[in-house]
Order: structure tokens, then C-alpha cells, then sequence
């Protein structure tokens, strides 16, 4: 059977591993209080080009997620998100189980549009009942989006300038980072994000690494009292140097963009295959995450051979489905699925 | 100036204040457990002809959403609403606080369709990845709701029909439910949504009282230990008898009905007055609330001798409003504001 | 029956319930933006001495502090209190419920100590793992205490200028402050407060109002965004009118201070009596709550010509008993009382 | 310089690490729902003597006691513990975050006493304001405890008992269980643990894991959507097998258990060269965490050769300190340590 069902299938990169089994048996601190951590910190400010700042290292997704959320907001502010949203879709509710409404806009293929953020925020404070509101309090946008899409450099900016303007903080969920820096048409690089955002986070978990999100807030004013907070979310590692470890060795050599490129690659040429074999996309993605709509006896024939995710709801006719690819991608694997398509 | 901003304008309707003035210096025990507030639970069961069931006296329409609806959900639950619901739009986040999220569903003229719930759950449950979602716990409408609008009983039942096949509670906000009951067209009774909804609100806030609105619970089983949670949520009134009179006043000699047919009748002169000097209604609302589109000129104009709610931003050359009506409003003043259109 | 169970046993003081009559159709705007509550917040901010700051009005005391508290915390903080503090034992976790810790200190008398507060933020800071601990955010104590005794003036310097020290927050809750106020040996104004505390309320529902609550800020840069945060925690009254005639009609006339003699007189006069007669006072309180030690059978003796109550757990063979007067407690009712001993 | 702050300074067993390498390319699904993640609970419900119930793989053991909480308790009640719990102390006040109390009662080194906890439940449904207090839902105990004492079977057996009389669950923390059940004086097993208390944890970060504790559900109908509660809590690992597979191999052939003595081996030798050098034990504690009362002279001397960790703050002329052994000690750093002293 092949597996196309997401990008966490397999371990770690073999060099991270390796570097867990050099590393096993030395004593360090805990909490991230180590000196892996602070290399890993070190190089992943280098390579954002920060000079001021700072970068904390979690394990998972949605605890970054409401973890940094909650540190943003006051207790009267809502996070402004596209309906499809991680946040407001697949994380259990555990962004209002800290308190916090989200408020939703429309999603274009998964992305919000800069015009649409910069209307909501100045007809909020229009309506004479704002105080009766939820205040939009920042901004969350996924790079690259739930639906495998990308901001570009200009909408970035657009993003970016209009949070500016209303000043509040532009945060970027970047659990696929690593695939969004590497698609073949990306024009924003990690330094754009370290300059437009007030705080991302580096995906670990998908792309390389066994598990872990290193969080980075450009600005020394931004979440303070961040540490007792990770604490209260349950989002602190005892052992924080395995994530030290990790993001070391995905900033060293170019790996964290090399493993990106890889899935990219693994798409690219699974996305040629449905197109030249006359599938219609269900989204034309650039990343490692390729949306496709099956007729229905194509889907049937094609769940014998590989495990991938049916988008939504099955059809009556035909069906959206996803297929991902990621750092471990096997080649092999990618031309037995088209071999079978 | 001539005032139709609202349902709460005025303080209460006499009869009450002379109970709280003959009452005054009478000493009861606090928090509700007295003998006029036994007496006012007694007087709402028997109008909602309920044998079984409780019903609790809380203070306001904010707090009431927000502590009925934490002692509904379970954690992972959130509630399923209206994009235009007071709870998704101007309680400031109050459901979020206590940890649920709001499932929004498209409002048609404010209300919910049974057929789009019944479609939201059994989707819902139908997507593999249901359990990272949050679950439909419960289902939240206004009657009237904030568009003035009213479910008949067809709908009603159709609703209800829909809670009670997923077993998820249909709750009801009725801060406006005396208005909705004393609609010339309506067809739901007190005893219809006793029937139909688990738990529903008796709002007094806008209909006569100072303050106070009464939560019924129409079956034994549910809200259990409700009592530390309206505490835990601030809102158990000390003097828990104020409740208790106002109620008991209300559901007396069926002032509550009356006073809310007074409100409609004044809503219905001024409905009829728009339309027959044609001004295009915004929705066309059985009830205290009128929404009616003007030209700016005569927007302006009006703003100069009455008072009234701009219904979301003023448009380029018209724009919405809202007219209120309530127990209190004088027909002398429906008559001058006619005689201003 | 006589009835000292509590001070919350009547209505209001007839002159509040006749300004109530005599506004009672006038027609206000809502939510607190009337004339009658600016009056009283002008005259309330008079009273306290203050020049910058501002008042909100809320019902309850619950709701105020938990309201209050949430604003004033960070997430990883947590409020310092005695014991035996009401936001500790007898709000049902309402301080809890908006996700903060109430941290405790030993109560001595139901106060805290200055010194004991100070030791604690010290210590605090000087344990190595404080960054895994929730932080003293701020303090809490009540003035008159659950246990009905007093801050001297020199108590309340001290504590203040900890606080100040240790840049934390100070907050009185003055449900009784009234009462505190009144005593005969009380060396504290409300002045101090305003100058000593950084938030406080003064307490209506206990001193003469049906309910009611202002909260005192008395610097500007304190509780930025105070109005969403009322109204998120269910405490924003529609009809804010009524808060605001209610404290009007109190801090006219130095209604309020009388109201808090009154009481005082009548709790010494049976504190006199009690003594007298041999009983043992539990604790010596100069407010109108007074607690004394009964002898079983004298306790099942008076509870035939009186309601009070029962300080924790009836004793094998005596038992601690508190009896409260109020504003509104009748003389006649207190000799009936004392000739019953 | 040897180091005993703590007993999570080390990676993993190497069996662990080798299972990761040997597994590491190998496709699973997510979230725990792959064949080791499987196995792993087979195992450890066998271990447990379970034929109901069921095992949750999370993280950390702050997120894991926070979820379990939050699922165990009611809104309106809160969770017994020591004074000296963790979740009261070192958890940043996870529990309130997630909106819970913890009630506090006496620290007999460490532990609660079963009559103190049967007296608080008792008395607490005696007063007659206990629903305007939190109400105890459950009881949290850690085994061994924070500061490395045990409960005995007896001691277990009338906790559990106290419990299941007033229908409260019991909780139990095993963050250091493997060590517990190791201790040379242990007469509780797994199996005694299993049938004593509602819930436990097994925990793996400290006993031999990189990361990793088993949450055990002893009974079908506690707990229920648990799942969406741990990916609400951020507590659900996206790579689960990796825990699955630290279990499993932690739960072949005895290999938890062999950690957990090696540990108390080495902690007992250490103790014995500290009683026979004559210093004070702070606690006399039978597992892994050993707590010594240093004159500062040594204090300040040993911290030249070791690093461990002082036990609140330093004293005017001793402090209590902590060493601590684990799995991975080394023999020949507590013999250097010994020859230190």
C-alpha cells in the first residue's frame, strides 16, 4: 500500500536521529535551558535575520497555536481567520477553551485578503456597538495555507501593512513552512516572514523532525512572560534539548530548506501526472499537499493501492481528495501511485 | 425628542414598582430561595403548563446565554447559532470566555433552518476528522430574534424535531419571547416552546420588568447543579426576591402578555405609517422591532427629532434603521414620529 | 421571628426606591451612558478625593470581583488573599472559572498581613523555579472583612506601600466598606481608600441599594478596556439608569455613612448585650457583623425567636454564631433580640 | 561535575532509541491510532491486570493532569490535593487556567491523609453555603510523591475508599511511578494502583522515555470524548507512535520496572553514605528523590563538584537540598558524589 495521507507519516530526518542517539546519554538541564537550544535559537535568528527577538521551541501544533494566541490577546480580543482556518477548524476548540473567539472571515483558497482584514477592522470600530464586540485583536494566517496555497510576497506585505495600520500583531502559522519556502514559484523568503510578522513558528513536526514548532517573535515588546504561559499550556518540554537537537540540526547545512524542496519536488511531479492524465484539480497547489477531484470509480480503485484523504465528504459522483507528499516521500512511491492513476 | 432606540428605555411597568415599594421593607432570605420567588416559579411553570422541570430568575440576557450554555455543553462541545445570534455578536465574547466555541450556521432573517442543522450534524459526524472538531452540542435560537423575525410553529417543531434526533438540547433566548408571543401573526405559544424547546429564557429585562429574566428547564435531568454555576458565573442576585416579584407581577393576571401586545400594536402602526408613505422596508418584522431602509436625506431629518438605532454603517445614499417599540411606549409618540416621516 | 441572618435581607432605603418611582418613565439610553450615572460617578469620585480614574457600575459582588480581577491579571498571574477570603470560599470559583489562581495567605482575623504579603513576593522571586509558578499578581483583601473586623489606617499604608513596592495591584472589595466605614474605632476614609487602594468598590447591595456595585479605579491607566470585559462577564446591567439613580441617592447627603451608622449602632448595642450577659465573642468585630459563641442549648433556644447564622459546623456543645445588622435593622428588633438571650 | 538535579537529564533508554531508528521510515497514521500505539496499551492494561478501560498516550505530565482534570471534573467543582501538589505549585496554574479549583489540605510529607480528606468532603455538605463554594469532584495524589514519599497499600486502600464512599474519582500522578513501584519498602503494585484509583498516569518522561506518559482509564464509563478534550488541551502528539512504541518497548520484557530499580539502587546508596556521614535528612524518602539538610559550608562546597537542586530557598546556616537518581545514573558519579561529601 502506498501513503499519501499526510506529511507526519514517518520518524525524523536519519540526521536528527542520529544526533539523538549521539546525543542520548549527556546530561543537560531542563526546559530548554540548554545549550542546544540556545544554538538552535541562535542559528534559526541567523537564518531569519533577526537582531532582536526571540525563539521559543514547542512540541506540537495546536498548542503553539493557542499558546501564542493567548499570549497576544487581551481577554476582550478575538484572532481574525479564514473560516478554513486550522485554528477555527481543526484544533478541537482550543483556541475559545483559552478564552478567545475567532473571528472568521472568508477564505480564498485558504487565504485571507489583506482589503477584506483592513475592512472588517475599520467598520468594527464604525459600528456603534463595538464595545459590545468581540475587538479583532490580530491576525492568524497559515503559510503555506490548510489548502496547500500561498501568500506571495506582495500579499505579504499587503497583510503585514495593514495590521501595521490598525497595530495589531500579524501571526503566521507556519507548520509547513518548510514546503511554503520551497515551492517553486514562492517569492517570500524566511526573512520576509521574520520582517512582516510579528510572530510565526517553524514547523518541526512536518517537515523533518519527530515532533516540534519553534515559535519566533521578532520583537523584544512582544509576549513577555511567555515562559510561565508555554507552562500553563502544557507546552513545555521537560526535556527541552531534544527539541534544541533537532532544529540545530534542520538549521545546519541548508536542511530544513533541502527537506522542503524534496516534498516539493515528490508534488510537483504527482501534480503533473493528474493534470496530463486529465484529473481536474480541485486547487491548483504549489505545495506538498495536491487537491484533486476524483470520479468516484477512480476513487474506489485508487483507495486499493494507496491510503490519502477524502476532502470533506464523499460526493455522489466525484470526490475532492488530498494527496501529500512530504520530506520522506519515496520516488518509487510517487511513480507507483501515477503508474496506477 | 422622541425616542425608539430600544426596548429598555424606561424603568418598569408600575405594577411592579408598587410590589417592590409595598414589599420593601419585608425580610426574606437571599438568592432566590423566598417565597415570592417560589410563588413566580410556580406562575411560569403553570403558564408553560410544565409538571416537571425548574425554573431559575437570573438578572441578564448576557449572563443567562453564557451560564445556560456552559451547564448545556461538555468541553469539546460548542453551540450552533445563527451568524447574526446576540452570543455570536454583541456579548463580547462571553461563550468563548467560559470555553465554547460558536458554531455559526447562515442566518436567514436571523433564524436558523432545521434542515441546515440537520445537515451541520450529520456532516459533521460523517467527516473523518470529526474528533479533532468541535461537536454540535446544542442548539441556540432567539424568538424573536435580533431582526425581529419570528420562527411559526411548523418551524419550530422542525427544529426541535432535528435537536431532539441528534439528542442535542434546544435552547431558546427569549429576551424579546413577550413580544414574539403577542405577535399579531404568531402561532407558537408559551406552552409550544415549553414543548418544543429543553431549555428557553422568559425575558423581563424588555418586557416590563427593571430587570430579570427567567430560565426555564423543562425536564428534570437537565442543568444539574445549576445553582453554583449561576453563582460561579456572578450572576446570583443576593436579593433574589426582586426576581421573584417581578415575575410573580409579570405572570399575574397575564400582565406579561399584555404588555407585550401593547408594544406590537405600537410597532404595527408605525410599520403600516412607513409603508404607506412608501419607505421600503428592510425586514419585513411581525414584531416590536422595525427595520426600515431610508434615503439619507430622511435619515437626517428624522435624526433631528427622534432617536433610533443605525442598523450596521450608514450607506452612501440610505441606509437601515431600527425603530423599537415596547410596554412602555406611548402612542402620542408613535403618533408625533408618523407625523415627522 | 427576628432576622439577623444577613445584610441583604430587605429592599432598598425608601429614599433610593422613591427616586426609582419618580424616574421610573423617563426614557435613558442604556448600558450605563445616562446622566444618572454620571452624576453618580462624578459624586462618587468627589467623595473619594479623586481627580483622575474613573467608576463603573455593576449588580453584584461576585461578578465584580471576578470581573475586576480578570481585568487586572495577566494570564500567568494570580491574585493573592487570606483564607478565608470571599473570592476563596464563597464564589463557587468564580476567580477560577476566568482561569486565575487565588493564592493564599494565613488569614488573622480574616486579614492579611503586610509583612506576610511582602515575604511571599520576595520569596517568590527568589525561588528558582518561579517561572513554573503562577505569579502574585496583585492583592485582594476586603474591608470589612468576611470576619467583620477592620484595617487600621496604619494596615492599610503598610499593605498599599508593599504593593507599591512590588508594583502589584491593590484591591479592596467593599461590599461592607459601608460598614467599615462607619465604625466607631475606624481611623480609615474613604479618601485612604481611594488614595491607598489602585481599584476598590464600594458596596451598594449590602448598604442601602436593592444591588449595586462601584468599582473605584482611581488611576487612568488602570483597566484599559474595562467596558467589554463587564459585559463579557454577564455584569453590564441594560437599564444601567438604575445603578446609576441608586448611588446617586447614596453619595447625596451622606445617605451612605448613615446607613453605615445606623447599622453599627444597632451591632454594638447587642454586642454590649452579648457581653454582658457572658457570652463569648468569637471574634471581636467593630462592623455589623458580629460573631459570638453559643452554648448549644442557648443556640437552640434562640433559634426559636431568630434566624442567623451558623459560623461553619455546629459544635458537640457550643457553637460559633453570627449575627448581622444592617442599614435597615429596626432597634425594636434588636431589644426583642437582646431580651431574648 | 556530576549532576543530580533531576530525573529527566538524559534522552531515552537506548532500547527506546534503537526501536526509533529501526522504526523511523516505517508509514503509521496519526494521533495514536497505528498498531504500536496499540500494542503499547495492550501491554500496560495487561501490566495493569485490566480487562475494561482503556489507555491515553499523551506528552507531558502537566498537559496530561490538566486534560485528565478537566475531563474528571464539573464546572462547578474543583480537585483535592496537598499543599504541596504540583498541580498546586509547579504547573503555572494549568489547572485554573482550564478553570478549576484546586482545594488544598494539609502535606503529611507529601501526601494527603484519607481522614482529612473524608472530613473535608463530610463537612463540606454540612455547611449549609456549600453550593456558593467549590465542590470536591475529585482527589489528586501523586505516587511517589513530590517529595519521594509513598503511599503505603493501607494508606492507598483507605484513600480509595473515602473516595469510592463519596463518589468522587481518585487521580493518581505517576509521573515517578516506575520508581515508586520499585522502592525497596513498595508493597503497591501496578495492579493495586489499577484497582485503587479511577485514573492514573504511568509516567514515561522520567523513568526511561525521551517524552511520554500513559494515562489509564480504569473503567468504560469515565472519561467519555476524551480524545477531542486531548487535542483540545494541545495534548495530542501528531506522530503518536512515537509514544507507542516508547511504551511498548518500556512495557516488554519488565524493562519499566528494571529502570525504576536502578534508580532507587542508586538513590539508597547515596542516602546511606549521607546517614553514615551524618547529615540530617530533610525527608526520609524511599525512591529516587533523596532530601538532605546541608550546613551551607558543605552546601557551597559540593556545589563546586555537583549540581542539584536547593529545596525553597537557602537557609541562614543549613538549606535542604534534593539529589536525585534516575534510570541513567551512573554508578561511579554517586560513588564520586559520596567520596564528596
Amino acid at each position: 500500500m502506498l501513503h499519501f495521507d499526510c506529511d507526519y507519516m514517518e520518524g525524523a530526518h536519519p540526521d536528527i536521529l542520529r544526533r539523538l542517539v549521539e546525543t542520548n546519554l549527556e546530561q543537560t538541564v531542563g526546559y530548554g535551558n540548554d545549550a542546544y537550544c540556545r544554538r538552535a535559537k541562535e542559528l534559526i535568528k541567523q537564518a531569519c535575520g533577526l537582531t532582536e527577538g526571540c525563539v521559543h521551541l514547542l512540541v506540537g501544533g495546536t498548542q503553539t497555536n493557542a499558546t501564542v494566541i493567548d499570549g497576544l490577546l487581551a481577554r476582550h480580543e478575538g484572532v481574525l481567520a479564514a473560516e478554513t482556518a486550522h485554528i477555527n477548524v481543526h484544533e478541537s476548540g482550543a483556541i475559545e477553551a483559552s478564552g478567545h473567539k475567532v473571528l472568521t472571515l472568508p477564505a480564498h483558497e485558504g487565504k485571507l485578503r489583506a482589503e477584506e482584514v483592513d475592512r472588517y477592522v475599520t467598520d468594527f470600530y464604525r459600528d456603534e456597538t463595538y464595545e459590545h464586540m468581540v475587538a479583532p485583536g490580530m491576525v492568524y494566517i497559515s503559510q503555506s495555507t490548510e489548502y496547500g496555497t500561498l501568500y506571495s510576497l506582495a500579499e505579504l506585505e499587503r497583510l503585514s501593512a495593514v495590521c501595521r495600520k490598525h497595530r495589531i500583531p500579524l501571526y503566521v502559522d507556519g507548520a509547513r513552512l518548510g514546503y511554503a519556502l520551497a515551492a517553486e514559484t514562492a517569492d517570500v523568503t524566511l526573512q520576509d516572514v521574520a520582517r512582516l510578522a510579528d510572530v510565526f513558528y517553524i514547523g518541526g513536526t512536518k517537515v523533518g523532525a519527530l515532533f516540534g514548532e519553534a515559535v519566533v517573535v521578532t520583537r523584544d515588546d512582544l509576549l513577555p512572560h511567555f515562559f510561565p504561559l508555554i507552562k500553563q499550556h502544557g507546552a513545555l518540554l521537560a526535556k527541552g534539548r531534544l527539541l534544541g537537537i533537532q532544529f540545530e540540526t534542520l538549521f545546519t547545512d541548508g536542511l530544513y530548506l533541502r527537506l522542503g524542496r524534496h516534498a516539493i519536488a515528490m508534488a510537483m511531479k504527482l501534480k503533473r501526472a493528474f493534470v496530463s492524465k486529465g484529473y481536474r484539480l480541485f486547487i491548483d497547489s504549489p505545495t506538498n499537499q495536491q487537491f484533486v477531484v476524483l470520479p468516484n470509480e477512480d476513487l474506489d480503485r485508487l483507495m486499493q493501492v494507496a491510503t490519502f484523504e477524502i476532502w470533506g465528504i464523499r460526493g455522489e459522483r466525484e470526490t475532492p481528495v488530498r494527496f501529500v507528499t512530504s520530506w520522506a516521500t519515496r520516488e518509487a512511491d510517487v511513480d507507483a501511485l501515477i503508474a496506477a492513476l
